[in-house]
């Protein structure tokens, strides 16, 4: 196995803006706060993705995604 | 990995309200009164989101989410 | 953590009525007997809700629920 | 914790006829002669219920059910 | 518990005819050649059920059915 | 429990033509290359059927296939 | 069991462009970074097939991917 994981990119991607996919088809974009082994995320000031692939104003300021909803995670 | 940690976030919302997603896209509001490391969660005077995005005036009092149902939960 | 747990709420409802969703949106009502760790759940005289919102007539003597079928939980 | 627990209604269904759902909306009846911690069931004498909510006349013998499969179990 | 366990009925199903349901409504009938803890089973001399609830003329000589796609398995 | 286990027949396997039903019903032929306990298995030279029945021409050179993805395998 | 293993194939793919193909019938194509024992991956310029089978310009940069989400991984 590499010596580079994929939760190094986690790591890397801590205080980023991220954009996170979860199961059902949602997609959210937020700073990355703080992150688990199960790949809990807390993320702040999220947005939600629209339907037209924009991102909703509306923020919500602190958010805890459960790792088992998560499909992929990026940086932009 | 950093010090702090999604659950982190969970021991923060405590005794106040939070928005909740379960899977199959129901939507509940209420008070967190407390969690375990399933993320199992006991919400107080619950109301749940209707189709039009408000949330119901009938409240449910005492409710036990299973930590599995749940995709996201947030703060306002 | 809290001092209080998730499942607390659980033995709190014991012997009293609660109403439990599962997975597939079925909505059950009846008294709560027992409760283990995976939250299986043992109700008594269960009513199934209709699609009109109210409960069946028609009574389940003893009904065992499997855990990682349920949803959540209430008490009214 | 009560002392009663979920499983004690398993035990006092054997020998009994019980009906189970199954995930993806099966319902069968027969008499329980046996279970396991993982609530994998075998059932003698086997019904299917009809889209009409009666049970066929055509009886399986003998039936194993996987526990991941089963919603709940009753005795009428 | 009882003596009596589903997995004896897996014992008792060997190299003889049975038919298993998986997940997503397929039913396979065949000769049960093995099976494991996980109920992975390996039937020989498989055919599959046609929409018309006949079974298919043409035959998989060995197949391996992975244990958390069943549903149930029976006797006729 | 008998001698024989279905991780027998994956080795019978190897280096064989097998088909393999994947969730979501899409279904490979290829040559089995190798397994593990979770039954991720790798094939080589694989064709996806098509809507027809048919095998695609086109071949990918190397194929991973997560094991809990996994419905079947069999030899034809 | 042989002594090659599925994760050597992994391990093959390393800096290699790989397609990967996760639940809910999303295909992405990147060089892969790197993986852990749960399959999670992390895809380095990544691109999304799009309906008519080729797939985007646009590139994500990098990207980490839930290993209970993917169904298989091959190179062409």
């Amino acid at each position: 196995m590499p010596d580079k994981r994929p939760f190094d990119l986690l790591n890397e991607m801590l205080n980023k803006e991220v954009v996170l996919a979860i199961k059902g088809n949602k997609v959210f974009k937020g700073k990355l706060i703080s992150y688990d082994i199960h790949m809990n995320l807390e993320l702040f000031s999220v947005k939600e993705r629209k339907d037209d692939g924009s991102f909703s104003d509306a923020q919500i300021s602190k958010m805890l995604i459960r790792g088992d909803s998560i499909v992929y995670v990026y940086m932009e």
